[in-house]
């Protein structure tokens, strides 16, 4: 099987490394529209050849777009313009509901599965990418009644390769859920990360008492601006219904503990203890 | 050397169990009001006997408050009336200021050594404690000044043979810093585990759809109520100042996001990664 995979960075990258560590041969032509990624990437064995847009996708079996999402949805509808009439095109964007939009009524929509891998980490590029990041990672599937049978088989059957246990549901529910356990999580750490930074001129405190706990807290805020900014657009709606509720709850908390009201903020904090039922 | 550690959960059952690890012998009396607690303290061989308070105290060498911060403040005077003339008593409290304050005009003042080993895990309890927690994390020291130099000395000996660095600050500043780098992490877990049970109510989709970094970043809201809801009442005011902070920058990005100015959004999450030049 020839896979096109277009940005070789953390998903792209760890996708085709994984592919490659099955026993199944594959090759992986390389796309990237940066020069020193797409070196990283080859010399790192994460694609065989590096090639122009066109041409590697001209000779694919299955295309992947794993890009930021701004660029996934000018990329869509033109790759799929070009996609040879047997392959399959995928994105690993991490909203779906206009990228979904965006080919509606494009003539060859049935080739396209639109998936999300539930992977991933605070750093980025071609160098951060590893084989088993996707290893027993949710792959959701948005619209796969759109997909003809044999474009959702092959994903299907990849995903079963990579042990990626599958998840089928609505875009608009997709980008829905992930405003709230993915993209809120985000814009805390990054919104905890500046008011530290804005109070400790000294950075050496921080170095020094920050606990365990602010650097878990604080982990997400080292992600891609590049990567976040066009997430957070694309789905501006659902984040800005989730950012007023965090601060809503972050009010809440602020005034029981102004009116020294312990019996509400330990309340508060039993109730959000459930989420050890949840993750354990 | 004989011990007595008030409080035998994660914090005071570590110490314990890290000072039997090391070559020097020493015995650990225990004290808990809650006899499951004891028990699971004696069976677990944190403490090498379990008696009450006042008897502890008595025979102890060294007095480790180990118990939530609302109860430090009245155990701290208590304990210190109590206290044999060459023993010393520390505490192992998140808030300083308060707890100084409160023995500030005791004639044994300079018995007591007021500590804050910056450890701990979002578990509780005798059960969750272990010997190496307390091991390479920082002690913060407050008003050392007002320390008798022989009780300084020990607590600064058992720190180095715990292999803990040390640090020195006067209280006030110690409750702002904390109020930043740990407590308002904290609220944040906390906020953001109530923000998504809420909206949530289909469990089983946070587990499938929460990757790592939801887990990292909700991780704290296991933590205890009954320990976290008497710090932020002593430490209000500057607890109160930096969740004021960190709204404020949740509103400014749920603006940006509004108003779709990614390059808003963009700028505020490049400041935010300097956290990597201070967290790596």
């Amino acid at each position: 099987m020839i896979v096109c995979v277009i940005g070789l960075g953390l998903l792209g990258g760890s996708f085709a490394l994984g592919l490659k560590a099955r026993k199944t041969p594959v090759t992986i032509l390389g796309v990237d529209s940066n020069p020193l990624h797409a070196r990283q990437a080859y010399n790192r064995g994460i694609a065989d050849k590096i090639l122009s847009l066109e041409e590697a996708v001209m000779r694919a079996d299955l295309v992947v777009l794993a890009t930021p999402v701004n660029v996934i949805l000018h990329q869509l509808p033109a790759v799929l313009d070009k996609l040879p009439a047997n392959a399959t095109i995928i994105d690993f964007g991490s909203t779906k509901q206009q990228l979904c939009e965006a080919v509606a009524a494009h003539p060859k929509r049935n080739q396209f599965v639109a998936t999300h891998p539930i992977a991933g980490t605070e750093y980025s590029g071609p160098e951060a990418a590893f084989a088993s990041l996707l290893h027993g990672k949710t792959m959701i599937i948005c619209e796969k009644e759109k997909s003809r049978p044999a474009s959702l088989a092959l994903v299907e059957a990849l995903c079963h390769s990579l042990t990626m246990p599958l998840r089928y549901m609505p875009a608009a529910e997709h980008d829905l859920h992930f405003a709230y356990v993915s993209h809120l999580s985000h814009i805390s750490s990054f919104a905890l990360g500046l008011t530290v930074l804005d109070k400790e001129k000294n950075q050496k405190n921080i170095f020094d008492m920050a606990g365990s706990g602010f650097s878990s807290t604080v982990r997400l805020a080292k992600s891609s601006p590049q990567m976040w900014g066009p997430i957070f657009t694309q789905n501006r709606e659902n984040v800005s219904e989730a950012l007023a509720g965090y601060i809503a709850q972050l009010q809440q908390f602020k005034e029981a503990i102004d009116a020294q009201d312990e019996e509400l903020t330990k309340a508060m904090m039993a109730k959000a203890n459930d989420i050890r039922k949840i993750l354990g």
